[in-house]
């Protein structure tokens, strides 16, 4: 750093995946310089941050570089290390958003459910697994089905395994913990429509974007529309549900707000992440401000953008397909390029495998004559996502 | 260069402004890294680049070791030196668009005339200026006003010499060349606006952007706005002088038409940039694709994107203030994040001085109840504007 960069603030990034590459995309028009801490080398974000600290993300001596190298600290994955976040928050003056005790308590399923339950917040009902006579007395009570859900590393829906009747108890148990059981099990929901919201708290001021609608497929996010594809008062009451999360958190920052729409058309919260979200890169193009400006602006101290759609928009993820691990070749993009309402976001990821999230595409409604029905825009986005493979 | 990143491809830009910064962040959701070479360290491309070679654009072993790097090579800066563009396109088997014949023609005001000229393209009557008598010749033809302009080496209206009448005559000639005169000389053209249409030439394929209606001050880009605030016919008219422009000019890439719309409603070709312009910032948000993701695009082989307006907009160039160069302070863009229809763009500049572009803004209108008017956008981008300060 020369004396030249004194008016030039930089931002640390815990994790230099996807989600740290849009966020350095969108930091930039800010005038905000990035960079990012990533075990993998030539890391999504690398090409398009102003470095890369090479390490891991609970290292140390990496997570100082990267403290004594930033203006304001952040991370866009939830394997960083609260206390180490702490510490140096404290050591090298660098504000740190969300604050680490919201990573802490946002990792423990078990507590993100107690505390947002404690808070009021609706969650599915949840018992503590320690043993396999705690999930032997919650299955009397809840009854099958079920989902046990390891407390810590979950992500993608890893951690996560459904208990359909008795013949699932032993592996789920297993799968969860070989050296002993740290779970929390959750009721079966009978959702009508998996929903999210993206909110955003900033310095004196949040706000929250319009209700998505989620499609998961094997517990990873296929497709968002948005508006949701539900009614008025469930999209009010998911909004005042994200407004309570936000008060409930503390740390400025963007968190993607993943809930369940009951068939008799109530909220719970199913789980919260801390930083951008997958089902809110429809913001990109479909909002008036980019969840990932947004997050740039809130953990700098800068004000929030407005959170309105620009038009009704369907997203879906570019997964991996194929077999096996292999380099990222790809092909037929060119037809989501050619269409005129779809966009196209690939994250540089230099090796292919199944159900990896390699990209996502957007296809945006509601110019002059185009079309605005979610139903089309989703149909549009399924259609392009499928033209793209990866052999 | 290691195996792994064989997949991903890497677009060489010789010069690292705010116009490879904007390019850079364009490019990466198209999985395209972006290598700069710029004379200046820590240049504006630089945090959002893959990397920086510091030479200058016209280093024959910089530029060298840039063609090494790259799978596509382009320009943001007429400065390129297009006889070493041709050289290394040859040897490294690299494609350098727009032609290095094209960044020529354009380079030499009086070749880009005449070509024009020859081809049927309007332009303003002009003279070539070798001695003081032909500018005494052509003055004669004219009258007074009339435009001395260097043949090379001009840029945001340096070399440009207006001559009012006769006691300019001596200082015009001295500023343009003390060593002897190559210039040109053009008739006074007495505009109603000056326009401009950011053409795309892709392969086999092109497309224009909306018109744009562009104010100038002291020959610095101040506001642009779109639609350009005149008659359908005219902008009808300037679209298809692009087309011919566009069909005239080999290689692909985005071109900055810069245009007259005369009293009588012609419309004349004053300059052309072969390069994404200051005149189409307002494509970022205001158009379904920006001009940057368009060069990227083209420069690349691949297909273009749509070039629709998705409203009406206006921009206004944050330009450095105060005396003298200093570091690169600023303040007042709290009421441009704040502002729900602006978005900001800055470069990232370490030092400010008086007229250079230190970043954009946008104003876009169209959505919902908010307005549409050209008028309100564009006053509404000024009084933004005019909160930023450098002090």
């Amino acid at each position: 750093m020369d004396a030249q960069m004194t008016d030039t603030e930089t931002l640390g990034v815990v994790g230099g995946g996807q989600l740290g590459r849009m966020l350095a995309e969108a930091a930039a028009p800010l005038g905000v310089e990035v960079v990012v801490l990533d075990p993998t080398p030539n890391c999504p974000a690398s090409p398009v941050a102003r470095d890369q600290i090479v390490g891991e993300f609970t290292d140390e001596e990496a997570v100082r570089e990267l403290a004594a190298r930033s203006d304001y600290l952040t991370y866009e994955i939830e394997l960083a290390d609260p206390d180490l976040l702490e510490t140096v928050e404290a050591e090298y003056g660098v504000p740190v958003n969300p604050d680490p005790g919201t990573l802490r308590t946002i990792q423990d399923k078990l507590v993100q459910n107690q505390t947002l339950a404690e808070a009021g917040v609706p969650v599915p009902e949840f018992r503590r697994v320690d043993d396999r006579a705690d999930l032997e007395a919650a299955l009397d009570e809840f009854g099958y089905p079920v989902m046990l859900k390891a407390r810590e590393g979950g992500y993608d829906g890893r951690g996560n395994v459904p208990v359909e009747d008795e013949t699932d108890v032993d592996e789920a148990l297993a799968e969860i913990d070989a050296d002993g059981v740290h779970a929390v099990v959750e009721e079966f929901v009978d959702f009508e429509r998996e929903v999210s919201v993206i909110g955003v708290e900033g310095t004196d001021e949040s706000a929250t974007f319009p209700l998505g609608e989620n499609v998961h497929r094997e517990e990873i996010l296929r497709e968002t529309v948005v508006p949701a594809r539900t009614d008025d008062a469930v999209a009010e009451r998911a909004g005042e549900v994200a407004e309570d999360v936000l008060d409930l958190l503390s740390g400025r920052g963007v968190y993607g707000i993943e809930m369940f729409e009951t068939s008799e058309g109530e909220i719970l919260v199913n789980e919260i992440a801390p930083r951008p979200h997958n089902s809110g890169h429809y913001t990109i193009e479909g909002a008036l401000t980019s969840q990932f400006e947004q997050h740039a602006r809130a953990v700098t101290g800068r004000p929030l953008g407005a959170t309105d759609l620009r038009s009704p928009v369907a997203s879906a993820n570019l997964l991996g397909g194929g077999e096996e691990r292999r380099p990222a070749d790809h092909s037929g993009d060119d037809a989501v390029l050619s269409h005129p309402d779809a966009s196209l976001h690939w994250y540089g990821k230099h090796e292919v495998y199944p159900l990896r999230k390699m990209g996502h595409l957007t296809v945006v409604g509601g110019r002059d004559s185009r079309d605005d029905d979610v139903d089309d825009l989703l149909r549009t986005a399924r259609d392009l996502r499928d033209e793209v493979t990866f052999e």
